[in-house]
C-alpha cells in the first residue's frame, strides 16, 4: 500500500475515532509496514490537520503509546457554527401559542447535533469528565454527540424510572419557572459512584433541571466537573445554577410582534 | 499543500459527513488546486476505501455533480460488530428482577451505537428513506446514529406529548406482550405528510411499539419504507408487525438458572 492510501485510511479510523488511543503496532501490522513509515504518515497528517485547524493528532511514545485525534475548534469555527444556528433560531414560524418555540428539528438534525457535540467536547475535553449526562428527552442527541467527540459513555437520567433498569436513586426537584415539582431517577448500575460528569442539555430556563441533575450525581458522590447547555432564556436573570456555560442566548419571544431573537453567547470570541 | 496532506483533509471531510454530496469546484477553490487534481486525490482515496472495506466514495459528473462518501460495511464486519455485541449481551449479570434485561449502557454506548447506525444506515440505504422515526426513549441514540449516516434528520414521537411542540397527532395503540393501551403523539410540524420513513428502535418484544408506529404514519399519510430493531425478543414468537428486521436475536432469559442468550439473527451472513 503506498503512502497516499495508508493517509487515506489512517486518517478516517482517526476521524471516526476521536480521543481514541490507537497503537501504532496494530496499524503497523494490518499495513504491514515499519513503525517509522507510520509515524512518517502520521505527521503529515497532523500537518495538514493543523494547517486547516481541523484539530489535533497526538502521538505518545513508549509501550503503552500511540496515536489519537483530539478534535479541537477554533473560536471563529465556534463562532461561524453558533451564528448559523442562531439565525436558524431567529424566526417567528417557531413561535407556538403559550410563547413556548418549536426546537425539535434543531435537536434532531444529526448534521447541527453533531456539530454542536464536537464544540462541546472541544470546549469540555479539559475538564476530563468520564461520563457525559443528561435527562430525556431532547438532551440525548446532543448528549450521544458529545459522548462521541469526547470518547466516553452516556448516561441518561429518566423522569419516570423504568422497571427494565432496577434498583434506581429518585430525587425530587422543582422546576426553576413554573416551580412544580417534579422527580427524576437513574439506576444504581448507570454510574459508577465517585465518577466525573459532565452535565448537558439542550434548554435551560431557570436551570431548575440542571440543579436537580447536580443533586442527583450528588447522590451517586459524583463531581460535577461541566455543564453545558445549548440554549439559554435570558429571562429570568435569577439562575438556580452557577458556573454553567451556554453558547446561545434566547433574549426575546415576542408572540404579539412576532420576533424571536437568538444570540451568541457574550463569551464566544473569533 | 501537497497531495498527501490534501488526501488527509478530504479523507476527513467526508468520513465525517456521510451521504453529503461536496462539489468539486468547492473543493478546488479550498485547496487552490485545478479539478483535474483534486480527481486524482478522490481516486487515490477511492481505491484505499474499497482496499480496506472501508465503503464507497461516489464521485458524479456534470455541473451539479460532486463526490460522496457511502457507508456500505461488508457482511463480515456486521457479523463481526453483531457477535461482539452478542457477547456482551449475554452476561447473566444483566438479569434484573421480574425477568428484564438491563440494556441500557449498551444503547447509550456512543462507539456500539455509531457501529450500529452505520451497520443500519448500510442496511437500509437503498430504500431511500427520508426520515429516520423512532419513539423516546431508549430508541433514541440509535436513530441519530442511522440519521447521522443516512444524513437524514430523524423524529422522535413522544410518549406524552409536549405543549412546546404545537399541534400534534395522537395514536392509541396496544402494546403486544402486556396488552395496555398506550398513547404516542407526533407534532404535525415535525413530519411532512407523504414522506419515505424508516423506523428505528433498539427493542422489539412482541412489536406493540413497532405497530401504533407505523400506524402513526398512516395518518401522516407516509410510507413506512423499512423497520429496523436491533434486538428482537424471540419470544412471543407470533409478531405484530411483518417485513421488519432485527439484528440480534435474545432467544433467552432464564432467571433461575442464570442464563442469557442472545445470537447474531439468522439472515446475517459473512
Amino acid at each position: 500500500m503506498r503512502r497516499s492510501h495508508r493517509i487515506a485510511v489512517i486518517t478516517k479510523i482517526l476521524s471516526e475515532h476521536p480521543h481514541q488511543l490507537f497503537s501504532l503496532t496494530d496499524f503497523a501490522e494490518k499495513f504491514g509496514a515499519a513503525k517509522s513509515t507510520l509515524s512518517e504518515d502520521l505527521a503529515v497528517i497532523k500537518e495538514a490537520f493543523a494547517q486547516m485547524g481541523l484539530g489535533k493528532i497526538e502521538t505518545m511514545p513508549g509501550a503503552a503509546g500511540g496515536v489519537r485525534y483530539v478534535p479541537k475548534l477554533s473560536g471563529m469555527e465556534v463562532l461561524a457554527r453558533i451564528s448559523r444556528l442562531c439565525e436558524r433560531i431567529s424566526d417567528p414560524g417557531r413561535i407556538l401559542p403559550g410563547g413556548f418555540i418549536y426546537l425539535s428539528d434543531i435537536t434532531s438534525d444529526p448534521v447541527v447535533i453533531h456539530d454542536i457535540g464536537e464544540m462541546f467536547a472541544s470546549y469540555f475535553a479539559e475538564a476530563h469528565p468520564q461520563y457525559i449526562v443528561t435527562v430525556e428527552t431532547s438532551g440525548i442527541p446532543l448528549a450521544l454527540a458529545t459522548a462521541h467527540y469526547l470518547n466516553i459513555p452516556m448516561v441518561v437520567v429518566r423522569r419516570v424510572s423504568q422497571v427494565s433498569e432496577g434498583s434506581v436513586v429518585t430525587v425530587n426537584y422543582v422546576t426553576g419557572s413554573s416551580q412544580r415539582i417534579q422527580t427524576m431517577s437513574l439506576a444504581r448500575r448507570a454510574l459508577p459512584v465517585g465518577s466525573r460528569v459532565l452535565l448537558v442539555d439542550d434548554f435551560m430556563r431557570a436551570g431548575g433541571t440542571l440543579r436537580g441533575l447536580a443533586e442527583l450525581m450528588a447522590e451517586f458522590e459524583s463531581q460535577v466537573v461541566g455543564m453545558g447547555v445549548l440554549i439559554e432564556m435570558k429571562q429570568p436573570a435569577a439562575k438556580l445554577v452557577k458556573d454553567y456555560v451556554s453558547f446561545i442566548s434566547l433574549e426575546e419571544i415576542d408572540s404579539t410582534n412576532q420576533v424571536v431573537k437568538a444570540v451568541p453567547a457574550g463569551w464566544i470570541k473569533p
